[in-house]
């Protein structure tokens, strides 16, 4: 079969303290004390009745400083190479990214949220709310991560996957 | 500022039983027995190295069955409007769907898999692992949803988002 294409166009931006990869937190649970605003675009802010009732959202954004994706990367917490499918980093053949976000406080088209890993200027493409008993599991079995994240301790990025250096 | 559009790839599709929105679970989490298939597209299958360790994945996929997206919809588990933002509904600025699977098992590039709430023939977008130390939170608030998920009982959907009915 052929493969569809789908044009997603950005609804928002997210801002963040953060200006390059190197130095970001890897995952938005290593950056709890991290603050940062949503901007929903005035166009798309209707969309936001009744968000304030979660404590908790879904961000889904493009990598938008991430080039072509590869099908193998070495990912910040280890030491060999995995599929990028079987990893979260952002190189992937679709740079979607996905982050649990904590929503703080909404003013207007503005959501004020904790536990943001993402670049400053990183385009928004959807908000789903996060409610454990749809979100949430028990697994058997997390791969190559067993054993290598703390619970404390936040990991930094170190830059690998930013497409504007030589790796 | 300008919006950006994404451009996003099809990298394999989703095989399930339900063929139309009616009839078909309303979130994976209400789909546990239900067991599908996603054939990733051959040129994607190096990027499953390492993914038979994982017990759970979160599929990023098109809702393609469904036409563009409004801003407030009621969705199927209330009687009351709300902001798209606010929900799981699949009219959305941009239909991108969510949802955490368990991995049955991996053949090649077919991972079978359990708790499907998609309709046969979903194009995947992406593949991540379920790390419940990076993707699971303990929330104060799920909005409106409080009181409106049973843990028994699986909710199917009627087809108001079906964009070949009217609705």
């Amino acid at each position: 079969m052929n493969p569809e294409t789908f044009a997603f166009t950005q609804i928002g931006v997210i801002r963040t303290r953060f200006t390059k990869q190197e130095g970001t937190p890897i995952q938005a649970s290593m950056a709890g004390g991290e603050i940062g605003t949503v901007e929903v675009f005035p166009e798309y802010a209707d969309g936001l009745l009744d968000i304030g009732g979660f404590s908790h959202l879904h961000l889904i954004y493009a990598f938008h400083e991430i080039e072509a994706g590869t099908l193998r990367v070495k990912p910040y917490l280890d030491t060999v190479e995995h599929g990028i499918f079987a990893t979260r980093a952002p190189k992937r053949p679709n740079p979607v990214g996905l982050s649990v976000v904590r929503l703080l406080a909404v003013r207007g088209n503005i959501l004020e949220i904790a536990g943001v890993d993402m670049l400053d200027g990183t385009p928004l493409l959807d908000i789903k709310p996060y409610i454990p008993s749809l979100d949430a599991r028990d697994t058997d079995r997390i791969g190559w991560y067993a054993g290598r994240l703390r619970q404390e301790g936040v990991v930094l990025a170190d830059g690998r996957f930013d497409s504007k250096e030589e790796h």
